[in-house]
């Protein structure tokens, strides 16, 4: 393996914002600013775009108080960019890592980040400019291949599964039907969090909707009216991207019924519109008075102060291992391996190549979903509970003997 | 004034659950404990419907442990009731009181409960039946009259002041614009919190809608635009009580354009629909891309794990207040006053009369609101931070200088 160049890095953020996405930021800063083969260390403003036009700060610079604010402050601290870089674009990346000797490029994004990550390497290859290309994941969907998961998920599954043990304490004081649309557009990871937090055995959520299960309305409607007779509530958690049997996203689906954007968008976050159409659908065909539907929206990937320690002390070292990585290897994607579970939780990380990374995503495993698919099973709690770094405890009296 | 009677108490909460409330039922539980004149404590399960229903628990008998988890643990643990009772209803929670040998009566709730009370409160003088009625305040919307503040509101001012600090940050990430609806339908408080953890000198929420300045579509518009063509995005706080200078509100005004609601019914929390539409108003008029709405629904006033340490103290110190008092004088409400601010914050508690919190409500002060109507003063900041018990520190890069 060739030495280690003495010249420029850089690194960005890309995507979705998230929880810990900064952690791994500072990961990477820190970690930059032991090795004396890194010069500088810029950061790119919003991603690719940034990149391109040179829109740059000197990381090395930032003070280690501002470090540490930086490690716990949610959402992308250099700022991101939804742009899918063609090869033109990615072009223009390389020309400026020319000009600028930039030799290291660490990279904090999801699939797609990956993705550019892969493509701007092989081009380096091929133009024989010696580049070392990192990826650090990031995405609170969870759904990267290889990785056991992803920074940033236990973090928004911290809030989904506090939103909702708080959400059904307010259900059980207040009884009725309760909707709560959950981020994720392909994957169920986030939603199935939607039960971790559950103590009691008529604890909500009691009915949990995930894209990998496709259904009906007829039957989200039957399980709910199911659970409404047994209980006189029901909480239900449902993905953004959930879609009916005939793979039609329930999103598309009221666009259908309710010609509503004028653009013939359909858009899933940052609106209410399908929490909105399933609590009209609840009312009108169930009969039910008190229906109230909540989206979470961008609360779950950017909230401060609420921070899962587990996952944000894995996304720093996230950070900080891809750089050493790049001291002796050219170029990867930094993953999580479990090596211990329950109380004896425990990860290491390890190389995997970029291209096993790029493009492709991973769906919530079937032993992770119960036979009626409308809920998770103990396999899913195991896998995921550690990485909320644990939740609070709840207590309701309501249920104690009558005197 | 006669001794305290030797004979049983009840307390129940009422109205919409808080973060907080359980504390102050905690702090009824503990100090009634104390005090051999109390009996049997009987937890009324749902409010005023339990009690004609005899629905009651044995809070004598609830573990330290279990207080201590109850304290901590958001919603209304004994839950809830939107009852509104009539003179009937009331004679038949007295019949209850009566054949129960009920005379301390705590309650704890809005203004809406402390009418409850009085009126109770007056049946028992009239019957000549010895009665304690106190309440205990609770509300996030802050809108009691007396109190410095209100139990409940300093837990969801800091849940919205997160919130928004993690999603002007994420509005930095991928610029356009914003909208957050928060409750109160009729008091800017919880709206006004939206702006509390404000940094730095472009940091969002930009804008501000409160109830008590109702502004028009048209202002609302010329507003954001400004702030979008300055910043090239734009954050807006909006309560979901806001209305146009006709004094209608824009709920109202949604079901005038777009009938939704099969029922006719204005519904503000527990939908997205206002915030959609505000969404497509600039969308459609202001020609911006990028527009997101997100409404906080329940989790602003029910969420695990978020307390603010000062509200839930001093929720708690109002319900063991409340029994202290109960010991020496005939009724109240229990009532807040500063005596302390900034640094030096600190409160002391004092009784009121019942008649005086009754029905009634508070606004935001004009000294709190801006000379625009769009945004707060230092004076609503001095007031309202210390009650959240302090607000995490942020930081973001892209402001750095380029290199």
């Amino acid at each position: 393996m060739a030495s280690a160049p003495k010249a420029n890095a850089i690194v960005s953020q890309s995507g979705g914002p998230t929880g810990v996405i900064n952690a791994s930021l500072v990961g990477v800063i820190e970690e930059a600013k032991k090795h004396p083969e890194i010069q500088n260390l810029y950061g790119a403003i919003h991603a690719v775009s940034g990149i391109v036009k040179e829109n740059f700060v000197d990381l090395m610079k930032v003070s280690k108080d501002e470090l540490e604010v930086t490690a716990v402050s949610p959402s992308s601290a250099l700022g991101s960019s939804r742009d899918k870089p063609d090869a033109a674009y990615c072009q223009k990346i390389l020309d400026v890592f020319k000009k600028r000797d930039i030799r290291y490029f660490f990279y904090i994004g999801g699939n797609d980040s990956a993705n550019t990550c892969h493509i701007i390497n092989n081009m380096a290859i091929e133009a024989k400019y010696e580049l070392r290309a990192y990826h650090v994941p990031k995405t609170i969907d969870n759904d990267l291949l290889v990785t056991d998961h992803c920074p940033g998920f236990g973090t928004a599954a911290k809030f989904v599964s506090c939103a909702l043990m708080g959400d059904d304490l307010d259900n059980r004081a207040l009884p009725g039907i309760k909707i709560d649309v959950i981020m994720g557009r392909h994957a169920g990871f986030l939603t199935a969090a939607a039960a971790l937090g559950k103590q009691r055995d008529d604890d909500g959520p009691h009915l949990i909707y995930m894209p990998e299960r496709p259904v009906t309305m007829d039957k989200f409607l039957a399980d709910i009216d199911a659970v409404y007779t047994k209980l006189g509530r029901c909480v239900i958690a449902v993905s953004e991207g959930m879609s009916d049997v005939d793979h039609k996203t329930w999103a598309e689906k009221i666009t259908e019924t309710n010609e509503r954007d004028s653009h013939g968008n359909v858009q899933l976050s940052g609106t209410g519109a399908l929490a909105d159409f399933l609590a009209s659908q609840v009312k009108g065909k169930l009969k039910i008075k008190r229906v109230r539907a909540d989206t979470f929206g961008y609360l779950q990937r950017s909230f401060a102060g609420l921070q899962s320690p587990v996952d944000a002390s894995e996304a720093r070292w996230c950070g900080r291992q891809a750089v050493q990585y790049a001291m002796t290897e050219l170029n990867g994607s930094v993953a999580m391996k479990r090596i211990g579970s329950g109380k004896d939780y425990k990860i290491e990380l390890f190389r995997t190549e970029l291209k096993n990374v790029a493009e492709k995503t991973k769906s919530l495993a079937d032993e992770y979903i119960n036979k009626d698919g409308n809920g998770i099973t103990q396999a899913f709690v195991d896998y995921a509970l550690p990485l909320t770094g644990g939740l609070p405890k709840t207590e309701y009296l309501g249920n104690r003997p009558k005197i």
